[in-house]
């Protein structure tokens, strides 16, 4: 399983390289480039966001030992969200330059998001409340004190989506960046430490 | 064998993406992104398909010990059907919208499964067939056994096939994600169960 | 290293669903599905020719336990021409309706061909050479006995590419197909056999 | 984090063939091949550009023992320039026929290979700098014996870089592809050796 989902990871990060273009490139001028950059944006925040999903992804799967059907549903829902992001990076790097296409964008990304957080949770959740069945050697506690965790990277990109929403799109892309960011900076203390989410 | 049938299905379900987009998206509208509804219907049917296609592989796979040329050429027949599946989906996805277009792409789409469907049975057949010779412990009354399900599976598939023909390719595509969703939630009873097709 | 190559050989492989389309597909019918004809027809000729590929470079890596960097080098221009396989393919696919492009098309797949069996005998003859550099247990006859192996295969591929040059490209594509189908089902006698090139 | 290093390179490589691409394609000729040349030489450089990358990437792990949440980060960083290659590589495929476009894709590209010189750089100096931390096994001198290497490295992208900006595209990409030639063609003396960047 979790070498089915590695690669999954790698070919959907991979993959955010098809959003890098510019548009009628054939007479490529610095401005036209530099026009663009709403790609590279876009780019970087993927690319980091799937990385630290794929790390936190990384440290659940090492708590577990014995895989499961229902734990292999769960990875695939969760996966069907990872795959998707590339669909609202593009959406979001062709309309963040001003007009009414941005914040629709950017409120679509946000969606996402918090389908992939709750896809999370719900994976945590699953292997924390079934320790013994997927071998994880986990007290019960540990569910009760990741809880304010995912609460608040569930609340952080809805809090940018919100911001989106309201017309500024832009921040609410920043917001989702710093997410990452945190995420990506965020020194675990130990392989069997609590991650939830991405 | 297994880690390039595995790279084989993550890249696959992960290439369904490419179908995930909004035509004309410069100018974004929630009713252009509502109206783009048939490529997220089609990319959550084929994405389940390919992902319980993939356990089921695994769960053939993982009888078989020693590997020879037979056995990697049925797979490749069957990976050739597995990995031409984003092609009927990007079909239905873009003539689900009412018109003549839809019965012909889900008929397409109905053909491909059914195709697949084979090649699973196939691969199943000669595992179990072979025991022997490829290192399973598998009592020969395990084909007898599991010849309903395929005949089963293969069934379903026609019938949305036929559905489709006759006019209603939404209804037709409903029974091609209910039958992923049925095989997503079945519980193996155990690793050396017989599971032969997706 | 080989896991690496299967990596590309796998991505290289899924790849080939890209080229698998309709043009102008929105309003599908039978007939312009049906058209379409010589995407199929390329795609399973080139989906067999790099599965059989990726088997045989398979067979030679199994003999090579010590991975040098000329080796490496070696391997990476072959898969330079492996990767390179989507590229001649949607030309043909895209000229095999009649008029002249066609046998361009299919001269340029047949060259393509006879520089990857170049780099599979290349990759073969430095195994043979440098078996206890790469610690192969290989007599050295063993690459005298090959020596019509891989000629016979670059005399079929240089054969197929004179026939479409000459005015037959749908005849000189069957060549490569049978090529394929023919290594497909060659029986190896043991993993230790030598089968220098697909 | 090797296998999703890996997997991220050999799909990096294998999305060049994208690129590979005739404008117009439908009633080819041997010219229309001919003239779409930009398009191959591009694909030759940037394939052994990334191939010899992972080459080296691969060198620099083989030290490493134990990865820590810091040598994710960096791995992260350089990962994020790899997977932009063919980017400037379909920029400069498009620009390289004369005109003003040529220079401005070539130093895009040269600024690319640049950032990603400075990833090696920094993964081999945090994998020197934290030997025991990461369970490498490699004195302190070697970040100094190690130091003209890399600076050798980043010189010759830089001095390509000006000579492409300087209206010299074609020139500048000559220079970018001979120094993958002669990072591919040099023999490491030993798997615990120090070859810092691509």
């Amino acid at each position: 399983m979790e070498a089915f989902s590695d690669g999954v990871f790698a070919i959907a990060i991979t993959l955010l390289v098809l959003d890098l273009r510019v548009p009628d490139a054939g007479h490529l001028t610095v401005s036209q480039l530099l026009h663009a950059w709403p790609h590279y944006f876009a780019y970087v925040v993927s690319f980091l966001t799937i990385g630290i999903m794929w790390m936190n992804h990384h440290t659940i799967l090492s708590h577990v030992t014995r895989v499961g059907r229902p734990l292999l549903v769960i990875n695939l829902l969760l996966l069907m969200g990872v795959v998707a992001i590339p669909f609202p990076t593009t959406l979001v790097a062709e309309n963040l330059h001003g007009g009414s296409g941005g914040p629709v964008a950017t409120v679509t990304y946000g969606l996402v998001m918090i389908a992939i957080s709750a896809g999370f949770a719900g994976l945590w959740i699953y292997v924390v409340t079934h320790a013994s069945q997927v071998g994880a050697a986990l007290p019960p506690r540990t569910l009760r004190q990741s809880i304010p965790r995912f609460t608040l990277g569930g609340a952080v990109y809805a809090a940018g989506t919100v911001v989106a929403a309201v017309g500024f799109p832009l921040a609410g892309l920043i917001i989702f960046g710093l997410l990452a960011v945190y995420y990506l900076f965020e020194h675990l203390p130990s392989p069997d430490s609590d991650t939830p989410f991405g």
